[in-house]
């Protein structure tokens, strides 16, 4: 032997596919640079000492379910806590109904693999979390975009689509909110066409200034004396609420759904950890998770607010955005024609900040309008020393790309 | 809305799947019922309490790597050292080789997505472990089979194949041992077809009688100056060696081929948790790992003697085997041309035990000769009844699939 081998030759999805999520973590080690490239939480809010006491007392007490293989679908004492904390009124939610993944990302991967054949039409909420084209790329949908800030018809849009992806809740990476009836008006056209939505909500607690308003997984509500059977595919995970180290998320979808992502999950990892799931069963049982929210929520505002307002400060000539009401992320959209969302992330690493281009959340990479700027891994002062350097290294692509201008914004 | 969904046109190869293993699963929590189905190891020698230990200390010393987001890749502390330990003399393993997985199920599914595109010809070992045919399925590979106690022309069988699967080290369902030779034979027929050898290794410290055989990673070593770049990819796991709960594997593979299986990763479930990933990084730095091998090994290796000597005094008009020099399995091949493996494992749930029939191990489905029994669960005296049942279990099969003999089977 002793040979060295010849590239392999890959699957075809990888030579459309790119590294940039990798890039970013490697970017964000850089020293002193500061980080609003990624969606991160601020890891001083992970309740480290519970968990650390209930690890322990979770391998004593329950060591088959921590340390033994456990059922495909998830443990059922965790499958149905989260059934009776999604229950609400009018919202019968069963064990079922219930599937436990290894973070939310595995819940898009075994979508993907349960619903997608390569050239399947799959619709996106425009522009769309990197995380899930990742994840449905392997499968070489036909991907359409839908753009809810437009005057779109949906009816249109969703037609002979095998599902319809959508952040409802502060979308990755606008931050946007869709309202009431424009869930009920999805879940119409979802219905006339035969289709589902898939719901994926990380940030739903993540509300700042106002009640939250109903999932469409609520909306969608099927006869409350049975499981729910409708067609929205939620999923909820714990990476913003308690830690992203424990990897757990959950869909919840008709039964008949969940039994299918099972199937994907078999041949996926077996099983999730029992020892995470038994942390977030016990942090979701004696309420941690509620503990820690309001905490949460008041430094997560403030730092959104100081976000904002050093935009204000800084940078209103060079962007527009919108002030969101919840979630993670601003979406800072160039004003200038001459704006080059990926070459501002370039100079901005020069200038000691990472933020994410539009580029890498448009399905096509051709987008590079805006930037999502990540509000809550970062105190108030580090936000407002980023902004001072994004709008250095924006100024400095624009003089680049508009040299008669350069100089009266170096004036100014 | 309010509507009940109908059924969603789901991916193809859900049409063509199976859910041997949640029924397995199902079916083994029958109160009394002794389970030699699956592929457990034996609880009772799981280092609950160093691992509770573990579990607490981690969170507190190393809270952002146990419960914050980590690389696609794992660890870094936790790929050096697996890195490290993977080393011998000749055969250089560099962190870059590395890739850390959610359990040794999670690498086959990534090998599965990087490599397969649908109608790939994939080389797999027979009889092959069940639990790959299903992390394959999804990308829609044609499978061909190769069996290595017959004849093979390696040649031919790997010719034109994107990689060929196998379980060298007491092959999951034989428990049958791939000799130093054919290792050779397989790797050189790799290197002249162009293709990579998979070589999954959960049972490879498992060995009862003998000395190991040098795996076909070490037999591929390429230069020890430089990190490896051979034709296997080698699948490792903590799942038999201390828990299957934690959910840790590992890939060593060429650099290029971890980078592709990361990206691969990425959009499966970001990163394997931290805090798993932390124990496993103690219990092996620490000797956990060994110090905890010679009971296993102990046990199972009475445990199998159990089953075969049980085998040789109750069955052996019945089922021919051979005595595996390690792993967790006999295959016990029906002598009767009237067996009927799958028919014999419901007569089997009947009695009271449930085994693995071959059809779940043979892509086509269709080959009913033998049954998988595994004997590191139970102990000495649950094997003995469990084969007692058993041969009552097969005795009642060929009865009703031969009724003329059947007499004379019940007079003796």
């Amino acid at each position: 032997m002793n040979h060295i081998a010849s590239a392999p030759q890959y699957a075809q999805w990888l030579g459309n596919t790119n590294d940039v999520m990798g890039a970013f973590l490697a970017a964000s080690a850089t020293p002193g640079l500061i980080n609003l490239g990624g969606g991160l939480p601020d890891p001083a809010l992970f309740p480290a000492q519970d968990i650390a006491e209930l690890a322990a007392r979770i391998v004593r007490d329950y060591p088959n379910e921590a340390i033994g293989y456990g059922p495909i679908h998830g443990l059922p004492m965790l499958r149905a806590l989260i059934a009776e904390q999604m229950s609400t009124n009018g919202l019968h939610i069963a064990p079922e109904n219930v599937l436990i993944t290894t973070g939310g990302t595995q819940a898009l991967d075994l979508i993907g693999k349960a619903f997608i054949d390569p050239g399947d039409l799959v619709v996106v909420q425009h522009p769309t979390y990197l995380g899930a084209l990742d994840a449905f790329r392997p499968r070489m949908p036909l991907l359409r975009t839908m753009d809810l800030k437009s005057d779109v018809d949906l009816n249109g849009v969703l037609k002979g689509a095998k599902f319809v992806y959508t952040v409802p809740n502060f979308s990755n990476p606008t931050g946007a909110l869709v309202g009431k009836a424009q869930r009920l008006a999805l879940l119409e056209c979802a219905e006339q066409n035969g289709t589902y939505l898939v719901e994926d909500d990380p940030y739903g607690t993540l509300h700042y200034d106002s009640a939250p308003v109903p999932s469409a997984l609520k909306l969608s509500a099927t006869r409350d004396d049975q499981p729910y059977s409708g067609r929205c595919i939620y999923l909820g995970s714990l990476s913003k609420k308690i830690s992203p180290g424990l990897r757990i998320g959950w869909v919840i979808a008709a039964p008949q759904v969940v039994a299918s992502l099972g199937l994907a999950k078999q041949g996926g990892d077996m099983c999730t950890s029992g020892l995470t799931q038994m942390i977030a069963y016990e942090a979701m049982r004696t309420g941690l998770v509620e503990h820690i929210l309001p905490a949460a929520l008041s430094s997560y505002r403030a730092r959104r607010d100081a976000l904002c307002s050093a935009l204000k400060d800084q940078a209103s000539d060079l962007f527009d955005w919108e002030h969101p009401s919840g979630g993670m992320f601003v979406w800072a959209r160039g004003k200038s024609t001459a704006f080059n969302a990926d070459l501002v992330v370039q100079y901005g690493l020069e200038h000691g900040v990472l933020v994410s281009p539009s580029s890498v959340f448009d399905c096509t990479g051709k987008d590079t309008t805006a930037l999502r700027l990540n509000f809550t891994l970062n105190n108030e002062a580090d936000l407002r020393t980023a902004v001072k350097r994004l709008a250095a290294a924006t100024r400095k692509q624009l003089s680049q790309n508009e040299p008669s201008k350069a100089t009266s914004t170096f004036i100014s």
